[in-house]
């Protein structure tokens, strides 16, 4: 009798944004009025068109196809060179960061390769995470079969959870007992919070003391405007030993709806076998793409290349500019509240703590109806979240002018 | 300490088509003039240019990421209502099959789909698979822990091999023993051989019989000719009960390069969990989806969307026949040279007999250093294609017509 995988009965509840949606629809289809007024500043998701440099290259790429000369099929599972050496060269060899070419694995989304790469690693390994947390982490964990099952607060036993609160600036220290893989997200999604330099050294240090590996998040990158705040997780030296860093051209480029990501998985970068040999990531991770992943079209490597053109770079450098331009107008507007604000300085998120013992979701909801603006609930991303909600930045300036007029109007006490 | 998935080292050797390009490079590196007239007729790739239809509709969506109003970020995960649609209504409801839009999971591969498939499997099912067979699924549950080692011939303790041979026209039978996941791949690859009607009702009988799931590769269906050849699993009464089906645009619409497919989960398909309760696979899939994946891309959508349009069916039907007019040109010049020839009539694959007691890497050296043509070994897809060679029809008509001359010329004895 085929069986299929019980792990995913122990996922407690929709993913995160579904909830939210049927939510929303809830109230739309109750509230004409509130649904034509409706602001969502919810789900992380771009807004603004995708640069002209990018659009250029897709018709030429689209015209390419269209060729037998110039036609492209299968191309290389983990990405076409033009495209893997313009990252290298681009986002690390020019900022003095040892990565090669082919330590560079192209992706459809950083989502994916989240999940995916848990596919080279056993299945005993003590895992931490963040708490709040990007909820694919935790949930391809239990898909997998790495955890026990979950409490009504939406923890797993055999997790390890790192809390990040106000206290610590939502950067957990490392902590005191030994694990394996560490999923760390600078900036963070969803507290909008950076790493310094010395707190990323310290979670190389103990990677590297403890065998451990760092599953490093950079997909907001983009968004770091303070000078000393590291970029990159290979910034700090010893990183190369213990460190996959995944990237992503959804909130750069606005490439959410047209997907292209990568990871970084260096050659220096050993684990454990079954037998306790040492044997590097790399060649498990090249595997899987060759052979579970058939390589990103081609006009969307195109579209991802051109990211680096001097009017590629010029046109992603606006659009930051004007997302982190409604980051401080929101960060403003809840502080203008009297509420707590957090994040929205080197990230587009704004990390908000509600009034009260009021919920995450009863703000949720209140928010929703008394403003008519969808935020995300600070719960949804774990319980350390509660009690705490997410203002994203992705959207039209007028859009968050209005959304900062509407939060000022709702009574917070 | 961090441990990686030792099963990926029970992997034989490479995949095969880097083990090919290898042999390709070594042989061209050495021989300029051989490297000048070299013909590909290995991976099946297409190389005829992109559908007409198919590249207006990408320029035109990547017109509508140019502005604000009509620009799309996230998609739904399994796919846009528009394209869901489209292949549900043309596919199936067409044809008179039962197949709803939310059955349909739109993705970027087939490749990665037969691979992902098995995340929402339990890991104690028996699996059996076609030999020869198309890498992919052997490969993946190797590394999924399925297996025990491998041995010399690339055959995997644990796996059920369902041996493919002439004498059994390459369709095996059922087998005696029981089995919970079964792949099977009609039209066939590597062998272009069909199943006739009768072949798969057996096999949906046996599952129903035996509670096991049919993983359904019908990638080439767009290459069947005769009237009587089931163009999908769901042809069959009862395989909505027990079958996947996996569909590719790659094949039909050439969109190797481009990216999209599919898989249908029929809501009727149960399976067992740990404690023995029936539950359905296609919620499992559903959030497979919405956790792992972010959607194929806007602008592939629209392209896959308009290989349905009356212009985009007119276009594919011509490739299809460009390429079966080859296959025609190379089955016959196969069965010219004296060499027993199967397949090419319902495929784009001819799977040819080489003579003797040669292997057939022995004759994939041979047609690469005397006819400087790449051809795919049959001992590449499992120990019963050894002594055979593939030869793919996807190519110019000048290529395929030169080839057939070439094949001519060997000394074949």
């Amino acid at each position: 009798m085929a069986r299929l995988n019980s792990n995913y009965l122990k996922l407690k509840a929709g993913y995160l944004f579904p909830e939210i949606n049927r939510r929303v629809k809830a109230f739309t289809d109750a509230n004409p009025e509130g649904a034509a007024r409706l602001i969502r500043c919810g789900i992380g998701d771009v807004t603004e068109p995708l640069p002209a440099a990018v659009r250029e290259a897709m018709h030429k790429a689209v015209d390419d196809m269209g060729a037998r000369e110039s036609f492209k099929g299968y191309g290389p599972e983990q990405g076409y060179e033009f495209l893997r050496h313009a990252i290298a060269e681009n986002d690390y060899r020019a900022k003095g960061l040892e990565v090669a070419d082919d330590e560079i694995f192209v992706s459809d989304g950083s989502k994916c390769d989240c999940g995916n790469i848990l596919d080279i690693f056993g299945h005993d390994n003590r895992i931490a995470v963040m708490d709040p947390v990007y909820p694919v982490y935790v949930d391809t964990n239990v898909m997998a079969g790495h955890t026990g099952e979950g409490n009504d607060a939406g923890l797993y036993e055999g997790l390890v959870y790192l809390a990040c609160t106000a206290e610590n600036g939502f950067v957990p220290p490392v902590p005191a007992e030994k694990v394996d893989l560490i999923y760390l997200c600078y900036p963070n999604n969803p507290t909008g919070a950076t790493a310094t330099r010395a707190q990323l050294t310290a979670w190389v240090e103990y990677a590297l003391a403890n065998d451990a590996v760092i599953l490093f998040d950079a997909a907001y990158e983009a968004y770091i405007k303070d000078a000393d705040v590291p970029h990159s997780i290979y910034e700090i030296p010893g990183a190369r030993r213990c460190a996959i860093e995944f990237r992503s051209f959804s909130k750069n480029g606005g490439f959410t709806g047209v997907r292209c990501a990568f990871t970084v998985v260096p050659k220096e970068l050993e684990c454990s076998t079954s037998t306790d040999e040492r044997k590097p990531l790399h060649p498990l991770w090249n595997r899987r793409f060759s052979t579970k992943f058939n390589g990103v079209g081609y006009v969307i490597q195109r579209a991802a290349e051109a990211l680096y053109s001097p009017e590629g770079k010029a046109q992603v450098a606006e659009l930051v500019e004007h997302y982190m331009g409604n980051a401080a107008i929101l960060r403003q507007a809840a502080t203008d509240c009297g509420l707590p604000t957090f994040g929205g300085s080197n990230a587009p998120y704004i990390w908000v703590r509600g009034p009260g013992a009021a919920t995450s979701w009863e703000i949720f909801d209140r928010v929703l109806n008394e403003a008519n603006v969808v935020i995300t609930p600070g719960s949804g991303f774990g319980p350390a979240g509660e009690g705490y909600f997410r203002i994203s930045a992705f959207n039209s300036r007028a859009n968050a002018l209005e959304v900062a007029k509407r939060l000022a109007v709702i009574d917070w006490k």
